[in-house]
């Protein structure tokens, strides 16, 4: 892998969809622009509608709009795109996609690379696969590689299946399967700020931590995913992949080398230790919720089970808080508590880790009480490493105050992060599997997962709604913590 | 202790000096004017030169101009303020002082409480506290206390001749020894830092600390003290007391207790682990340096021996760095570095933690060094910690670089923190001797440094002077950590 300035045609299924357009045509754009990828490339779009090459290439323009500078680029970045109608059933549609694969091949001296990017609707993932292979499509000179966008799957069973149908086309190591948080600046930081310093890895483990806190919260609601969301919410949506994927970064033991193949399977080590939950005992360890009306600003908000395409009556989770319990060595009695949501007060996501109280507090018969370490990762929207600590405080007495040592990666970088979807893109290109998810982690995954949807489709959420737009979400999952006499940090 | 609002009569010696001018009258006019002591004090200033009450009250309320938002107020404080002409052998001058003192016990009803403090220079230390016996003035009906300003001694015997002087007339309990580095904001900070965050107490050992540096550097030259600088020289000025202190606060280990005889009992041992240095050794672990002429900005500054009232063939050191050795279980293995100087190219007093590399760098098959972290606690004229971490650098690799977190005391409480003489003198009348060196830390100290001082009085010093105004000391210095594989963290 690391070749630079990889070269490849790309066909994007789903060429005139939302991800296309909002991310992956920007996504290339900066690739190009910044010199990562080299000027053999060409991109095939394809979806239903019919549209020129001409048009195509006035929508990718468009979409690119907002990182361009010069329109010259543009143009010759988007004379790389061509468009061709599709019917993923149809035998024509790839054997036309094969000719005009082989003479983009050429054109753009590709060297036969080929990546295949499903940015579409999941059923027809195996339709597409199958049909690559049967139309000689895969059969290239130089490599192929198959890029799925999530949902991987609904559950084990559904998932094992679609996996069997792209394994017959692909070959694992060929299949790239998307999980967009393992783009984010800070994601892949985890794995730094624990294996570049010294500072926290001895202190990495049940010993000094005393639990960690995952949030994902979203201020915005389902928008026009109803029909997706109601058939999802927030436990698949979510926990089955970015979550559990947030998990496994935190607590794996430090890999043999930083190669895809040692940190998966560090990963893997982490979701094989998971406690499993039998379907009984979810009350005990998850909490689900889902929003009601409720006024955001001066604007009264709908609640879910009013939104487009859902179900008056709807049992859908749109809130999850979880209590996750490793049982290796290292982790043992260090909970992971996670939550993610919808419309709640804030947009963000952050990582949370607790250290335990010193052993002794030596500013408590002054009647007060400290603070502990916290180390917060903080992902999005903003992106830097907060540690809360205790100093004197300012003044004639020897008294502790909480004090934040901050560091900020907006600040530094600001605008030249690259955003995830261009790291992704560019690793499929390249061949780094790193932040791509193995089948393994998948599977295991969803056999967590699964004891948990199953619980909850069994039974009717009786409270539901039970928290209310612009909240933090619904007062059980806050005696989740308190069970165990922790808190939400709220930092 | 902390009887708060303490009342007392305060006599100074030396009240026309410099230090009470600069620091003593502003320090009490700031306790005065935030309420920390009550309205019952008077300060009785004493020294050679003829001067009125109102002349003295004149000097006062100059002094504390700086301070001072209104007139009103610094009347009425200068109003407490006394002046009587003295001659420190004159029992007239005693006798005259106890009819003072006993008319303001009564006047502003000080319940008899009785701080003498020694503003001026050594030599008369003894003379005074004998005299105050045999007067009468420590006859009281409330508490009396001797506050006594450094340097202790000139070395151990000189220290114990001085010690037993004042203790015929002050029980050790009675004795404040200040060294105002222990008045200092950041200085108090380092036990907090330490004892109040889970964090850092389980890495503070040779296990995960590789080497401490405490810098001391002065831009100033020695001024108009060449006399005093001559008869002492960095060691004693700074080593013997302000850096071995950091040294004890930083080393020592948790005491049972936050109060002063615990603490104390904790930086006596360490002081007694601290390696003793043979004479015939010191050039191992000692490095000492002398200023010379040099070009500071546009203009050209004179060298040590170039100074008023200093010798021009002058042996004496304005520059000290060393390597301290302390011999316990915590720190075997673990170099304290330290370093002072005058005219160096920054004003800056600050600690560097280094931690020790992480066990195997997994990023350096990627060709990189990756830096180990430094806690930073930054003392004067910055108040902060800053910590050197290692994080992921932005892009599409994953590289690391270094990132700092900053924890600035300036932003948050600028000129709210008291200064080191406003805590110390607040310390005193209240009775908390927590940040007062004990006698038996003086001994130690002495002990300690004599070797070192007698190594460098029997030899010249050849190479003198070895560093020029305005750079970062000898290179000698920098030999001394690369024998050791480390080097001097300018950050």
């Amino acid at each position: 892998m690391t070749k630079e300035n990889p070269t490849s045609l790309i066909v994007i299924f789903g060429a005139t969809g939302d991800l296309a357009k909002r991310k992956l045509y920007p996504s290339l754009y900066r690739l190009y622009k910044n010199g990562s990828i080299s000027k053999n490339f060409a991109v095939v779009g394809v979806a239903r509608r019919p549209l020129t090459n001409e048009d195509f290439r006035a929508n990718v323009a468009k979409s690119v709009n907002g990182a361009a500078n010069g329109n010259a680029d543009v143009e010759e970045f988007s004379s790389h795109f061509y468009y061709q109608p599709f019917d993923v059933t149809s035998s024509d549609s790839y054997q036309q996609l094969k000719d005009l694969s082989s003479s983009l091949d050429q054109e753009y001296q590709t060297n036969g690379n080929r990546m295949f990017y499903l940015a579409m609707a999941p059923e027809f993932f195996g339709t597409i696969a199958s049909n690559l292979k049967a139309e000689g499509l895969t059969d290239t000179a130089g490599w192929k590689r198959l890029v799925i966008e999530k949902p991987f799957g609904h559950s084990l069973p559904t998932a094992k299946e679609l996996n069997e149908e792209i394994r017959e086309a692909f070959h694992e190591s060929e299949i790239y399967r998307i999980d967009h948080y393992l783009g984010k600046e800070m994601v892949q930081n985890i794995e730094v700020i624990r294996f570049a310093n010294a500072l926290f890895e001895p202190l990495w483990n049940n010993r000094y931590i005393s639990n960690i806190q995952i949030t994902s919260s979203e201020v915005l609601g389902v928008e026009d995913r109803g029909r997706y969301y109601e058939n999802s919410g927030a436990l698949r949506d979510m926990v089955q992949n970015h979550m559990l994927q947030m998990v496994a970064l935190l607590a794996m033991e430090p890999p043999i080398k930083l190669n895809p193949e040692e940190i998966r399977s560090e990963k893997v080590k982490v979701l094989r230790a998971l406690r499993q939950i039998d379907q009984s005992e979810v009350d005990q360890y998850f909490v689900r919720g889902q929003y009601s009306a409720g006024i955001i600003g001066e604007e009264t908000s709908l609640g879910y089970r009013e939104e487009n395409s859902v179900d008056p009556a709807s049992n859908t989770e749109t809130y999850v808080a979880g209590k996750l319990v490793i049982d290796n060595f290292r982790w043992a009695g260090v909970p992971i508590y996670i939550r993610t949501g919808k419309r709640m007060s804030s947009k963000s996501t952050k990582v949370v880790v607790q250290f335990k109280d010193i052993p002794m507090n030596l500013y408590y018969n002054r009647g007060e009480k400290v603070d502990p370490n916290l180390l917060v990762i903080h992902i999005q929207p903003d992106e830097g490493i907060t540690l809360h600590l205790n100093a004197k405080k300012s003044g004639k007495d020897i008294t502790t105050t909480p004090i934040k040592l901050d560091y900020s990666n907006n600040c530094i970088d600001g605008i030249n992060t690259p955003e995830a979807y261009e790291r992704l893109i560019f690793d499929a290109m390249r061949g780094d599997m790193t932040n791509f998810t193995h089948w393994d982690e998948v599977a295991l995954s969803w056999s967590f997962i699964d004891q948990v949807s199953k619980a909850w489709e069994s039974t009717t959420a009786e409270d539901f709604p039970n928290y209310e737009v612009g909240s933090v979400g619904p007062k059980k999952a806050d005696e989740l913590l308190k069970r165990d006499g922790f808190h939400w940090w709220e930092v």
